[in-house]
């Protein structure tokens, strides 16, 4: 049984990591900290919980992990930092889901998040938890930085075409499209139902905090310094992502080909589905941990057309997170998670 | 006073026609024919034009036509075509507003609607309505072909890029996302809500019937052989499109420049809105003709971004018909529009 | 041509206001006040109004009111009591359409709207704006207090069959279902999208500030001390009010005496209609001013059942405030609101 | 572990039902029938199975059944009742979750479901699952009629009211409110998205077949003759019904009190959460077997007004049917449920 502590379980990742872990044959939650409703019971917060789980959110101190052996953070960016150093020292294992470790570059960061990178020294330590492509690391990792989830959702069927150089990496055009819960739980105007229903719109163009992030996750996995045009939206839906991406092929290339492609890189995986040149859906994808996974060559332009769904909170974020724990803790991969 | 007749006012298009005509001020509906609903008052099958319209749908008979000056066609494609050379021959100006009249090549429509084409002798005096670029030919159109609702939103800020060769036409990538509205009022599966909801798609990946009439259009006002990669989407939405384009630039642009070409191009367009490097949100064109653009140079790519909304049903369908049929009528060109 | 002005306009009902205002023929908005958006223009709040209407939001004070002739609030609750005695003093006609002068008692005002009345000197002078029932006295009227959404609603059905004393007063149970427009534009976190979609709930059960609205209503319209259980819900719907209303009958009544009574009621108004034993439904009336009225009598109970559905925005503010400025100006009731 | 077989796979119930046995750690499932879809995967119609259930829908006969202990159907009505017997006759336990064995009056089903019952020898035998109130029951039931899902929703909360004797029988106003997936997998136009979303209207007004199923349900285990009048609604919803019930009190009653009767009712039940004079929310039952109860005495009427959550899918149908289940073989109730 593994002793597991949430720091930040006030959030749409953080109550959807309780759910995930509640599900979990072989972990206990020992506690969850949040700043904000420290005093007040988790289904207070999230009536869902009720009768499913009567904890009580903490204040946060270090001292109180006691016997934690894993630590997930689900804190806004530039919160996570100022922790996760303290817990590493204390020899905890940790896995952060904010943004805060998931690029090299102190530098970058603070470009794309606005704020300078106060535990810097820790960068180089931290393994990026994308969990299909860098197993081996996470399984030794004492600080593993959970993938975002736009990046997921592009990584996963991008790196194939990458590393078997089907694609030119110099062009790459990539729209994704969000629901709501991705922005967290927040009070602002523009996530209103009001103003997100009936409609559609592109936001953060070239700004997104997630475009370093995909880089260099494909030029780590991908092998390839690509150049992408990333542009989000945000669609009147609840949960998921729905990205599709267009590349220039380097020389003509056919479906039966790709299926073959795909089916080796991902046909034992156990969270990633192939509908070969099927168009995936966001609704099959919703409340688990699958990345479901189209194709097509465009006869049109005879470009490679990708695309995934998945679910942001769950393989976006704590699905992924608790893959990520069954990696590091040696259990079954996918236990917990179907 | 314009006499005007709809054929086909049982579906959304044909139902928001006649909502725009009654709002119209220099125009009287003289006959709704619609085949199944024939006999029953227009009221029944919309309610909402309770107390505004009393006409029933009739059974099409040209005789019927009587005293009609114009007659607006909003027929599933293959329908159309069976009509419209009566009709010429009586000579009654027509606005078609599916498909049958808006490519060259019947061979190209075979190719993408499943069917010959009955009526290709008419196909080079069709007239493509795309009202911002085509003003004279509509003025003297005896046919009009009404465009797609997907071409429009494309074709608008795409056009004058192309035109001013700022951008490499082969290598132009657009995603658009739709509401139901534009599958038509139908009752399959895949569009009922449970379906629908919570739930986002890609659809007719390289197959999509208005593939040709973009790239014709494209040629035509763009004066260019472009090469698109178009793939279409389906949002919880009822009503509007979406559309993102990414282009690459044939040369380094700034986006004054950008702000500038497109002002000297629109700014005099009462219909078209300029948002400069803001993003278009869907809702604020919803029951309106106009057409919202916005662009961006990508800071990452530095390729061109556009981005267009329109409601798919007004200034992809209804709407641009009766600015249109304004144009053709020489009346000012936002009466009843705005 | 009557000179407006509106004060308050920067949440949905200012917004829908000026949209009305715009339609209108014989109307021209001299200034639209907003004390946090001064400065900035309308179209910068509310987009759709690009190159619809250009005017700027100023910081009111009564001086700058110049030649408008009539005055709307739109304000929150506690605002417009601070601004409506200078108004009148000015000799300005007021249509205000908060709650401020509904409610004759400044004590059942202070318990329901949780703050004491500090211009109940003009509670006796107010007329309360139901269009239908009260022509006379909102012809002569200095200050309209417009009614509020659900009593609209719910007043509209439910005189008639009080009148006819067809039902018991007693024991009236009132369920509403309201979309998230009639909160007003907040930022707060029970109206975003992922906390509103794809969820139900009642809210404010005995304590909302339309019910003693509506019992003064049905006292003075209906002639009769009615006791009612209302109890309002929030659906995952931007705009509109679908209320059901399930009232004990005297003596059996049959369906057809109900159309007649009905029909005698409201054979020729404009602005509502009638749908006898059929259930009205909420998207029919979206962005007009028309409120579609039902009824049945239950089998099982043999109780009364009526249906009613309103734009809460139009018929519900700003459209039924138009209504009311055009019987007050003398003006044909329906001109700009068909 | 229990061998079951489900017979009507393909429908959103089916689905459901596969969904929750399929988590259920004591259960196989052997086959899955359905007619139309025989031969093809259940994930080729449910694409959220791939990768978790491989089997293939299977013509329908009895001798597939082998050695099934248990056999589902959800079937439309009328369906259920020409299988079901012959089942009995083989020894075969069954969990019908039509409406086809849920009323005891052979004259009363025709009257609301509009055919006649042909398998009428079986209605006395059949025991109603309505699991909270009838577990003795149902632990010796051959065949289980699986209760509908709005008297699920408002039996739950009304019984123990009638039972202390707390309301008038005779003048209970309930009104439901549904999501489109309870009207099963269809495609008609008015479940159509465009017709759905931003709607809301009532439907089946004193025809709805679950009318009688409550009334029963108040006689059995209310121990009274109720009046009721059930007005349903359709939202723009996927899943979940929310039921308001408005009832008059015998004599004054306090919240506390109400407190303390629900919580000697369903303090140890583990699917019923009690929320006191809080009101429940639809999203925090969606995919889940409870049913949230809150309650209120209106101050203004005096009047017991209580409201409940279920998801249609599960506690309405599938999870309910699991639930009988669980008490029919004799396991822990909650097994595979939480």
């Amino acid at each position: 049984m593994i002793n597991t502590a949430v720091i930040g379980g006030s959030g749409y990742s953080g109550a959807e990591l309780i759910q995930v872990l509640l599900q979990h044959p072989s972990v206990r939650i020992t506690q969850v900290f949040a700043h904000s409703s420290a005093g007040s019971y988790v289904f207070e917060s999230f009536p869902r919980f009720r009768k499913l789980f009567d904890a009580r959110y903490e204040l946060y101190s270090p001292e109180k992990l006691g016997d934690a052996d894993l630590i997930f953070l689900s804190l806004p960016s530039g919160e996570a930092m100022k922790i996760v150093p303290a817990l590493i020292d204390r020899g905890k294992k940790v896995i952060d889901l904010s943004g805060d470790f998931r690029l090299s570059s102190p530098k970058v960061y603070e470009e794309f998040y606005g704020h300078p990178h106060t535990a810097s020294a820790l960068l180089a330590e931290a393994i990026y938890g994308l969990s299909e492509f860098n197993r081996k690391e996470i399984a030794d990792a004492r600080l593993i930085a959970n993938p975002g989830c736009y990046p997921t959702s592009i990584l996963i069927p991008l790196i194939p075409v990458l590393r078997e150089r089907l694609v030119e990496p110099n062009a790459i055009s990539i729209t994704s499209v969000s629901g709501t819960s991705g922005a967290g739980r927040s009070n602002t105007l523009e996530l209103s139902f009001s103003e997100v229903n009936e409609n559609f719109r592109a936001y953060k163009v070239g700004v997104h905090q997630h475009i370093p992030e995909i880089e260099a996750g494909l030029k780590r996995f991908g092998n390839c310094d690509a150049t992408i045009t990333f542009i989000p939206h945000l669609a009147p839906l609840t949960r998921g992502i729905h990205t599709t991406i267009v590349a220039p092929v380097r020389q003509r290339v056919n479906e039966q080909t790709l299926a073959e492609i795909y089916h080796s890189w991902f046909g034992n995986e156990p969270f990633i589905r192939l509908l070969g040149t099927e168009q995936p859906e966001l609704r099959n994808v919703t409340k688990t941990n699958f990345c479901d996974i189209g194709f097509r060559v465009d006869p049109t332009s005879q470009r490679l057309v990708l695309f995934s769904v998945i679910d942001n909170l769950i393989k976006g974020a704590a699905g992924q997170a608790v893959q990520n724990m069954n990696i590091a803790f040696g259990m079954e991969e996918t236990e917990g998670l179907l």
